[in-house]
């Protein structure tokens, strides 16, 4: 049997970039690190969060190494491997369940679209020979509004058939209930991983254990108390806060935001660049943000966002 | 002053594999010879017609090699180096203008949507400076149906404004009319090719000289005379074929079709091996379009589509 991720809150990295513009792997294995200790079950390395598309494949190799080194085992880390050419994921496929772990987020090929089922099943069927390993464990990474194509319910149930110990979960980021609820009820033995926490106690009564969740980046503790509660079958404490966090982002670009607020989480301004086509938030908008986190999320920040 | 690509038919080249899957550069070079003997002034090496987003990076480094040793000329190739990362992006542009070629086709980054213009502006810009090479002649691939982002004509202004050496032309691949006499009409000196030969013979009194046509890879003889005939003043006499062939392609995945028809000219049935997210047209598709091209269209294949 494969190798599996954890059940619980699993962060989708944030990726730091230094000054000169290069992946800072320092910082990259110090946040893994800090949201393990603040609750996390495990980390996802590029995924959509983390900037995956314009980080190149040889970047992201160096990375995935670097995090192992900062402490990051294995057994928690998710790595985000699914590209638009074949080569290029099974590269960093192999990679990753080379290097043992839970498992591989794995995109659809992005580039094209309204293509035939029968090719995307084509595709996965190439990346499993080609990566020709045991322990390949690959969620499927749905997120159709971003990467303009997904994973339909039809050809997870003939991939889940067709390869029932390569295909073992699925990362929804849909946003859609039904699409999560669909997942849960007509695919036994599926991992599903919701991608957004707020649905969390919605979907837990119909078997639904985790999460990769963008906002565990600033909120780690908060989720994986909320799951603690449903776990132990009381009504989750935490929701309020977290109802008011995604309130504090939702007019504002995630990925940018998130990383003003780790950037004053942590004091290293390095921390608010982005990659174009992303631009960083301006000041005046992340300094309300983090004041909004501190003021309705009750999180607390060691730099003011203004600072 | 930059290079720049020619006016006139430009053919988005069909990608051939092999059995092997391997890029069969080759049957690349033949088909490239090919289409500029049969009218094309130049080719187009990695447009979406030639399953750019499925061929590797390092693939697609060797692939322009072999086409300039086939003996394309670097004035008649025009290469798509457009990626979603930009480490990426400039090792392949780079190596397209120090091979001297006639332009790059530029995506933008396609896998974020919704990104700021600002950063999409930015992107270019990192893209110029990166490349730091004074023949450096940007065509920006408009085709935002596939690529699910696009150039705005606002974005297209700034960046003319920005880099007027640097970024010389567009393809408008949108198939909207609107999109494209705007280009003809409101930027003047820009460079517009058309991402449709059918939208030519409309778009010639507002100065488009040039297409860059999927269909170009079996019909370019048509189409260079069709812009011919309007050179001359003489209203175009293959309107007709042309249209009756793009009603052959209509009901068909384009670039599966197209290379069925490519593999019934050659007798080399190499060609209809795509990658996927696609899938090879069944024999009776591939063959009764094949019929239709010969009936409809006029074409001539040495060997037919059902041998």
């Amino acid at each position: 049997m494969n190798t599996k991720a954890q059940d619980g809150v699993i962060c989708p990295l944030l990726t730091p970039f230094s000054a000169d513009g290069v992946l800072d792997a320092a910082a990259y294995g110090e946040h893994a690190r800090f949201v393990i200790d603040d609750g996390c079950s495990g980390v996802v390395a590029f995924g959509t969060n983390g900037e995956a598309a314009s980080v190149s494949p040889r970047e992201r190799l160096i990375a995935v190494d670097a995090l192992r080194q900062s402490g990051i085992t294995a057994g928690q880390l998710l790595v985000g491997t699914g590209y638009c050419d074949l080569e290029t994921t099974l590269k960093l496929t192999r990679h990753a369940v080379q290097a043992g772990c839970a498992g591989v987020l794995l995109l659809p090929p992005f580039y094209y679209k309204n293509v035939p089922e029968d090719g995307l099943f084509e595709w996965v069927a190439r990346v499993i020979d080609g990566v020709n390993d045991a322990r390949i464990a690959i969620y499927l990474y749905h997120i159709p509004q971003v990467a303009g194509i997904g994973w339909s319910q039809e050809l997870i149930a003939r991939l889940r058939a067709g390869f029932p110990d390569q295909v073992v979960g699925i990362k929804d980021s849909s946003g859609d209930w039904n699409t999560l609820s669909h997942l849960m009820t007509q695919h036994p033995g599926l991992h599903v991983l919701a991608g957004m926490e707020t649905m969390m106690p919605r979907a837990y009564p119909l078997g639904c254990r985790g999460t990769i969740s963008g906002a565990a980046n600033i909120c780690s503790r908060l989720i994986a108390d909320m799951i603690g509660d449903l776990d132990a079958g009381k009504e989750p404490a935490q929701i309020e806060r977290i109802a008011a966090i995604r309130s504090a982002l939702s007019g504002l670009p995630q990925i940018p935001a998130l990383k003003y607020a780790t950037a004053a989480r942590t004091g290293n301004t390095d921390w608010v660049r982005v990659r174009p086509p992303f631009m960083p938030v301006p000041a005046r908008d992340g300094a309300e943000f983090v004041e909004r986190l501190e003021r309705d999320g009750g999180l607390a920040f060691s730099v003011r966002g203004d600072k």
